[in-house]
């Protein structure tokens, strides 16, 4: 066993506390990574809450994970020790149904493994980045290209792919018109990805405060979804809409903002039902739609097209002791863009 | 003006009437109508009742016409007399939009003209085809393939095409397989395109009451909707699925039916608010959409198509007098499949 230090949690209204963790010794095809810096997400935070369900605690997040190979198995071919590696939101799945041969292990039918708070085939609870190692088989380790600095790479690992595999499944391109609701760690990277891709970009975000953000990012247009005459200047604009705000929106009205043919893909998913007027799609054949992170395949190609485009998150690195903090800016919005822990204050 | 016999109703709990209506005179591009036979759709009767909205009384309903050229305007190409035609649901459009000049009219972004109950460049209400004639610019008149009866080739007008476009824009194929919801008019053309086109087709009805006229119209399987068992049995199992059914019925339930990708395309639209979950979306990368009629160049493509494959709609043909006794009976869903009315009785 190899012993990491962690940061944990012990139920749903606890505080980060300093822990100690076992990773598995390595099996023959996994790899040992030393982590050095770990993006906190939503996610992370809802998990830790409980809400989206009962957890195992102690438990220690993080699945926007970036280090250096430090060990490998006597079977692994891809990784060396001393390479620059990274781990998204999983860390295994089946490998055999349809969907995993096809490459979209994230929907995997037999349940892919998540990188905490599942069950590995082990018998054993994953634990998450927040910690200074991890042990991953290496069908699910990315390659860290050179030109991304490993703070930087963290949030890739699931704000990136979570933007860039829907952007890339609908086609963004230089012949359409996208619109990225909300600027948050999702929606920035949204902007940057869909720009880099040729396609023409508008935010809608509830006020207009990072609007001068948003055009730095790549946006061309950028529009206070608060302001009811948003709505009526951008009937039928876009191709495109990725929705990255998980609360519960009116989906009547920006399902009114697509073209002909134009498509809505959430990226997150509020815990309520959502209500729409199928009036609202039959008008112009539009679609709603739902996207989950990517395939290991399509992540490793994000990170190379990042890398080509100079494409990185902007983010705040904190040290360990300031999780909790942290957590409380993400929920009152309070993050410019993304929070990545220096694991090396562990 | 060209006085037509028609049945009118004069309010939306009125019987129909026999009236006489006036039809213009023919515009230079315009082609004049003997209609032969109209076909009953839901609509008509929505419609009828002002279920839609405020309608103008008295109503000519009917937008599935079969019919033969008597006359044409001095500029029409396309059409001579004598030539078996038919008109669906609209007989305009601007002709100028972007989606127009797709060839999407049924999209048109200044508003196509409704056959019926809708008003149209020459300031005039429309009225349907339960009438002897009609008057319509060639550019929105169907050629009907000399095998394929005129009492047959009403009903395709608006159910053969509205459910032939979505299966022909989603690529219903060999390599597909789609499930049918409802057996009413709409379904059980959608049964047999789908099944022309080459797709698995299963049918998904209330009970199992229909089931041997839908092996006989080309489904693989049918399965009775109100068994919960059919939702755990066909989980993850259908590329596409059409659903024909206008109420309120369990987005969430027929979402797990499908696989990765897949798509659920609705054709008609329910008057209250549809409510689903986004998990039922993400999970698999759903998309719910839907579909309106087809534009001009599809609908004689699907003509073409039927003609081909012997498709023809099951019908019961009925008298003038009938029209108030068949409303009653689509009500209470007992047609097999589709009631046209013999203009020749009027």
């Amino acid at each position: 066993m190899i012993t990491a230090k962690a940061r944990a949690v012990d139920g749903p209204d606890k505080s980060f506390r300093a822990a100690e963790i076992e990773r598995r010794d390595l099996d023959t095809r996994d790899v040992l990574i030393e982590i050095k810096y770990a993006g906190i997400c939503h996610s992370d935070i809802h998990t830790a809450h409980g809400e989206w369900g009962p957890v195992n605690y102690p438990l220690v997040p993080g699945h926007e994970i970036a280090g250096i190979v430090t060990d490998v198995g006597p079977e692994v071919t891809k990784y060396k020790v001393g390479d620059r590696a990274g781990v998204g939101c999983m860390v295994d799945s089946c490998g055999e149904c349809e969907n995993c041969r096809k490459g979209e292990e994230q929907y995997c039918l037999n349940g892919k493994v998540d990188t905490y708070a599942a069950v590995d085939k082990y018998g054993e609870y994953t634990q998450g980045g927040y910690s200074t190692h991890i042990v991953v088989t290496e069908d699910f380790v990315l390659r860290i290209p050179d030109n991304i600095e490993l703070d930087a790479a963290a949030p890739l690992l699931c704000a990136g792919i979570t933007t860039y595999s829907p952007l890339n499944h609908w086609e963004a391109g230089p012949d359409k018109k996208i619109a990225v609701v909300g600027m948050g760690g999702l929606g920035h990277m949204a902007v940057k990805i869909a720009h880099a891709m040729g396609a023409e970009v508008t935010v809608l975000s509830q006020t207009l405060n990072k609007k001068e953000d948003g055009f730095s990012f790549g946006a061309k247009d950028y529009h206070a979804t608060s302001n009811p005459e948003t709505f009526e200047k951008l009937a039928g604009s876009f191709d495109l809409i990725i929705n990255t705000v998980s609360a519960n929106i009116d989906m009547d009205a920006y399902l009114s903002l697509l073209t002909l043919d134009g498509t809505i893909i959430n990226v997150g998913a509020p815990a309520e039902a959502l209500s729409l007027s199928v009036f609202s799609l039959i008008g112009q054949r539009r679609s709603f739609a739902a996207s989950m992170i990517g395939g290991i395949r399509e992540t490793q190609e994000m990170l190379d097209f990042c890398a080509k485009h100079d494409i990185a998150p902007k983010i705040e690195v904190i040290s360990a002791d300031q999780i909790d903090q942290a957590y409380e800016r993400v929920l009152a919005s309070d993050v410019k863009y993304r929070f990545v822990i220096d694991i090396s204050t562990m």
